[in-house]
Formats: C-alpha cells, structure tokens, sequence
C-alpha cells in the first residue's frame, strides 16, 4: 500500500481545548508533510458504534493509502462494567451507565449480560488494512461495522513491544490518542513502516456493539447510529438492505413512514424516510427535528418492511 | 488566473458529524497538493445571505488564484415556497418557514410575493471569477452580495453536462458539496481546469436576498446580516457608506446609538456603534450580549443618519 | 532556530464565523507553505491565564521551531480597570467585570488593587523565544505561567515601528489577531525575518494573572485553571510539586480527595485526583462532571498536602 501522507482523526473530545491539536503537533513533528484532517470530534464519548458508522461511510471519500484513527474509549481508566442486551433478537452492548436503561424499561423480553471488565482495555489496539485504507482504534468494538462487512480485511493487534523502537515511551495513562496513536500514524502515514511491521495478526476482536442489521424475507431490523446536528436519524440500514423492496415502508417509535426515492414534495413538519447520501436509511423531518419531534435517539430500533 | 491552490469552504454543516471533512477528502484525492480551510460552518440553514456576507467580505485575505465554495442551500429537497417581502423599501428573500414573521407582523405595508418554486434548485450552480478569486455556490441569492458589488465579475452557470468528463458521475441527490461542488473546487485549485472550462457565461442569477444599503441624502438604510458568537449585530453597511458623515447616528430597534470613530472608553453594558474590522456598521455591547439585550436578530433594519 | 513552517493559534473566537479562518488566509499568503494548527479557539474571553496554561501545556508536542499564536485580550477597545486581588497569599488578576465576586465574597482578607488601565492594552505584544519554540502573545499576563518557569526565555516587545517595512500597514483597531500576528507569525515560521528582527529586549511584562503555586514544607496551594468538556478541574499544580509526597491529599471546595497514582478502579459518580495527561493535578468524576458536581469554576485554589 502506498500512503498518501493524510491521515483522519475521529473522538469524542469535542472542540474545546488542546486535544485534537497536540495531537496534529506530535503528528507533524515526526512527519512534516502530513496532511490531518479532523473528521469528527463530537462522537458521544459512551458511544463508540457512532465513530465506527462515520469511518465506515467515509473513509472512501479519502485517498487511497490513508491512516484512518479513531478513538472514542469509554473504558478507559474506570474498568466498569460493559453491558450487552440482548432485545428484539438484537444485541446492544455499552457501558453500564444508564444508556440503555430505556431499551432496558421498554424491552419486553431483554436479556442482559455483564462482560468481562477486562476485556477492551486501552491497551488492545487494532490496526486493519482493507480497501486500500488503514484504521487504528481501540479494540472495544468500535470498528465493528466495518469488519461486519470487510471480508478481505487484515486485522492486527498492535504490538505494544515495538513501540519503544519507534521512540514511543512514556506514554500517559490517559492520553493514548496522543502517546500512541498519533505517533504510530505519523510513522505509518509517512511510508516508514508498515501495519505488519508493528502488528501481530488476530482473528480476534471485539465485535460491534451494534449487530448488523437482520435481514428476513422482506424485512430489514436495523437501530439508529448516530443523530446529526439537524436531528436526522441516521439508521445502519444499507441502501443494498432494501433495494428489491417494491414499496418500502419505515417502522420506527411506533410510526410508519414511507420511503421516497427523492425528497419530492414536502411539507415543512412533514417526516419522511430515505436513503441518504451516506447510503443508509434516514428519517428526517423537513425544516424540523425528527429526533426530538419523534422523541428518538442513538440506538432506537428501526425495521423497513416491503409492503408491496 | 494562476491558481494558488487554496480552497475555502462556509457551509451549514455545523460542527458535527464527517461532512465538511469528507469534502477535504474528495479535494485531497484529486489534488494532494491542496489546502482547505473551513471559513465557516456554523451558518444558519435558512439564511444564506450571511454566508454571501462572509466569503465576500473575508476572501481578500486569502492569497489570489483562491477557490471560494459557499454551500448554504435551504430549497434542497423541499421545493418549498421562496417568499419575497416588500417592506420600507426593502426586499426581504427567505423561506416560507417563519424566519420574516416577525418582520411581516410589524410591517406597516409589506408586500408579499411567492417565487417560483422551481427556482433555485440545487441544480444551479455558479462559478464567478472576480479580483482574482473563484466563487462557487449555488444559485440562490447566497452570492448576491458579492456580485452586487462587483462589476468586473465573470458570472458562469457550472455546466452539468461537463461534470462526467471530470469522473464526477453518481452524485447524490442531497449533498452536493461533497459530489459536485469539492471536485469542481479541487480541478480548478489544481489548474486542472479553468471557470470557462465548465461554465456557461450567464447574465441570470438569482439576486441576493438583502439588498444593498439604499442612501439618499445623510442617511443610509441596510439591515443586520448577521450576529456573531458575542451577540454583536453586524450589518450590511459599509464604512464607504458613512465616511462622509460629520456625526453618524444609528437607529436601530427603536434605539439611536452615536457611532464612535474609535471604541473609546466605554463602560461595560454600554452599547456603541462603530465600524468593526470587516468594514461594516456593527451594533456591540462592551462585555455584554448586544443581540439578546435589544431582543433584535438576523433581519433587523437599522438606519445610519448624519445628524450634522 | 530553524523555522519549521508550523504556526499555532489559541483564542477566544469560538468557532462561528470567519474570524480564525481569515488568520489562515493572512497566513497563507505570505508563506504558501505554513501549516496552520488551531490550538484552541474556546478560550473565556475574560480568562487570557487558560490560553497561556494550553500554551505552556502544549508546545513540547509540536515540532521545534514552531510559532504560536495565543491572543485573549479583554482589554481590547474598552480600557476598562483590572483588578488584583490578593488573597490567601495568593495574587488573582482579572478585568473588573464580576469574574472575581465570587471570591471576593468569600475571601477574608482580600485586598484589591486597580491596574492602570494603560497597561495592557493590545499595542504591547511579546515575542519570546524558548525551547526552541517563538511564542507572540498580548503583553497582558497571558504567557505569565510560561515565562515564570522559563528562565532562559528570550523575551522581546514586538517594536511596532518595523511592521511597515513587513508591509503591514492600515491595521484595523480590534482585530490584531489578523492584521498583526498573523502576518508576524508567517514571516517567522517562513524564515524571512528572526524574531530579533522585529522585537526589541525587555525585562517588563505583565505577570501572569495567576501565581505559581506556593510550596511550602509539605503542601502546594494552587488554583484551577480550566475546566474541560468533561467537566473536569484542570489546576497549575505540577506533578513535579507533589511527587515527593508519600500520601498526597487534594483539597477543593472544602472536600478532600485522596489522590490515585493510577485511575484504578471508581464507581461512576466517584470523585478522584490524579495526575493528567499534561502533568498537573486534576479532580475528574467518573461518568460526571466534577465542577458541576462541586460547584467549582475557574480560579477556585486548591491545596494538595502530604498527609504522610
């Protein structure tokens, strides 16, 4: 793989203080010519499926030979314990914390289970190679989603061993986006190593927190990812998911909406159910807040069904 | 035009979510050389004369031979209603989404008209070299503050039909800045390309939704364009406007504020009236929220007179 | 010192509008080959101590040779009183503008001077040189916690005199950041001018707003500086100051905090007192927000001491 010398940056630091910059700096000090691109920095920071979508859907929109990193760590430093809900025939895994507590109230039949707090530490990291792209994260299940459908992809953990070689030492506890991170990017972005040179192969992983949407004769159950910043909700329902359907309908919160191939006409308060231009299914309310009019949020379920 | 390989980028995208950095992304694959600077994201989505405002104010401070995307586009997908508002001499251009409501309830004798609907749809794009720079945005108005004020403008419609010549070809139908706009900007950024190369000359445009300040003798009309983050109203009128003032008063919202050549020694709460460092009338309150405390918003007509 | 292109820039512009972006123009068109990091830009526009502190924080990341930009100034245009307040054996300086009531309120014996409001007005601008590193800021105490542990700082008074011969002419009265550093700062980081050049020596500056802390036998008495997304109390408190200690105990608002070496293992809601990944003391809560928890702001002091 040849590098292109740009590298993105995904977290949940927000836009408030030093963090994503220091992390530009240490880049740039080992590789002058890098090119760093912020391509989101307000993931919710219990939430890393929302990081895992957004690399997932844009990464293809780089050059080829782009170091992709994404960091959103809930558990980091507190060992907590990490819930997974089983509800719906799906599972729902995050940190227990009370983001599922109103899956968990509404779940008719939700089994719950606690894993291992030992497991996704910061210390496991993965580094994929796939379509031409490399991707570094924890390995917590953020990018679950794009290994749920990347076949072909290489997966390594990080040997922590070789960081030393590479004048990576005294790493924080804390900050590994810039102690660890951004320093192994840099090298990777720069042509100065490879994924194999710093990464053991593995065919183990945590999986998404998010499954991949179950498909059934006419019926797709998938959940909302993320919501963006005009209150769309933004599913993990593929194009290619509903794409046979003779006349697609969306179930979500207790509401049917009809997809439209195009906006078409409508009206201002009106919701309505599309694919986007990231290419997943989307309910949006025009000139208003699906989210918040449909008093919805990150993780809520969604089927489309073909009502023929 | 020698290109100096800058793109600048202003939009409605806000700060969340990967939209404005999968535009870097497409630049960057085309032209690797590229620098792309977000000139700001944080416009209203229903209001694109403030976008206008900014890029024609801010891009003589870029090096010349710029690329200038301006993307704020609230027909997308609707085709809802364009409204027209006659008012105190007045044009006021918006959707019909409530934002002139304030505006019509106050109006002694506003007349309202209704564009068109199949007029600035996203389709439209224009591509205007002036002094030296390259804009592009769609054809809504959004650059009509510019081209009120630019003579010498070469004013184009982008010429969709030479798009797949350029390998632009599955564009989606919502988000233009990444399919169209980005690899436009970066073939052009690259020299790849010229404004002719792809645009068809045109005398037709969408004008802006503010008009210019009207003067007659010592006394110019114009209106707030936009507010900045500390609540500092910020209007259309140029220091050009009122330079030959003895004493400038300006009225606004039923308050008179004496314009000040220099901010001056001002007590905090105070509000004062000055030409701010873009060159145009601005209403602020010395550590305080100028906006909020007169309860006056994008829109609001404010009038300089020479009071002698 | 070998230039190596790079320029930070920390404010207090927020992240509406053109107002960082136009500095990267500025930039840009003097030295096409800059690379143009924005430090942080949500710096309280009342607080210039937290720009120096991410500063002095931050620097050693990026690559030597590097200019940074910091540009806080409330004393821009209004000539307003700054106030000291000495309390607690500690000095505490700020505009007049309520920041401080709070601790006014609660201090026993505070005494309260008033600057000449001449002095730190936006005219006086430091050049320093240190570790390799340029650093322009307002003379105004901003890069005080820089200079007071930097004993082989170069530091220098911008000689506004030179600037036209830089072509930097027709500066507007409150917008510096663009029309002043910014061009300095491309001139410095393309190499075309030193930093002798343009500044002339000086042993006077303003001191920072916030003293180093105070160590006595067994104890350091400090102050918050910031407070993060998270919510977390960032203070000045080196993690050299404490690490002699056997015991250290933080003391906050009234509470006390032993504090963990490592995260270790907290409930969520737990209060803790760590060592952050910049080197200082910080009170962090799990899975909350400790100044909302505490009620505790910027300037709050705290103590950590060596219960033994």
């Amino acid at each position: 793989m040849k590098p292109s010398g740009v590298i993105t940056i995904t977290t949940d630091f927000g836009h408030q203080g030093p963090f994503a910059a220091v992390m530009h700096g240490v880049i740039l000090d080992r590789f002058a010519d890098a090119k760093v691109i912020d391509l989101a920095h307000d993931i919710p920071a219990q939430w890393p499926p929302e990081a895992g979508f957004w690399v997932s859907r844009s990464y293809r929109y780089f050059p080829r030979g782009t170091v992709h990193l994404a960091i959103v760590d809930p558990g980091v430093g507190t060992e907590r314990d990490i819930l997974i809900v089983e509800h719906d025939d799906h599972y729902f895994m995050a940190p227990d914390n009370g983001l599922l507590a109103r899956l968990l109230d509404t779940a008719d039949a939700a089994a719950v289970f606690k894993l291992d707090p030992g497991v996704g530490t910061e210390r496991n990291i993965l580094i994929i190679e796939h379509d031409g792209h490399v991707f570094l994260a924890p390995d917590n299940g953020l990018l679950g989603l794009l290994l749920g459908r990347a076949d072909d992809a290489s997966v390594m953990h990080l040997d922590l061993s070789k960081l030393p070689s590479l004048g990576i030492v005294d790493t924080s506890a804390t900050f590994h986006g810039r102690d660890i991170f951004a320093p192994v990017a840099a090298e990777l972005a720069a042509g100065n190593i490879t994924a194999a040179d710093v990464g053991s192969p593995t065919m183990d992983w945590i999986p998404s927190w998010l499954d991949e949407p179950e498909v059934s004769d006419g019926k797709v159950k998938g959940a909302i990812v993320t919501v963006d910043a005009f209150g769309n909700l933004i599913s993990n329902i593929d194009a290619g998911h509903v794409q046979g359907f003779t006349n697609p309908v969306a179930s979500i919160g207790g509401h049917e909406f009809t997809m439209n191939e195009t906006y078409g006409r409508v009206q201002p308060g009106d919701y309505l159910a599309l694919i986007n231009s990231f290419g997943v299914v989307e309910i949006a309310r025009a000139e208003g807040d699906a989210a918040e009019g449909l008093g919805l949020e990150r993780g809520a379920p969604i089927t489309v069904r073909d009502s023929g």
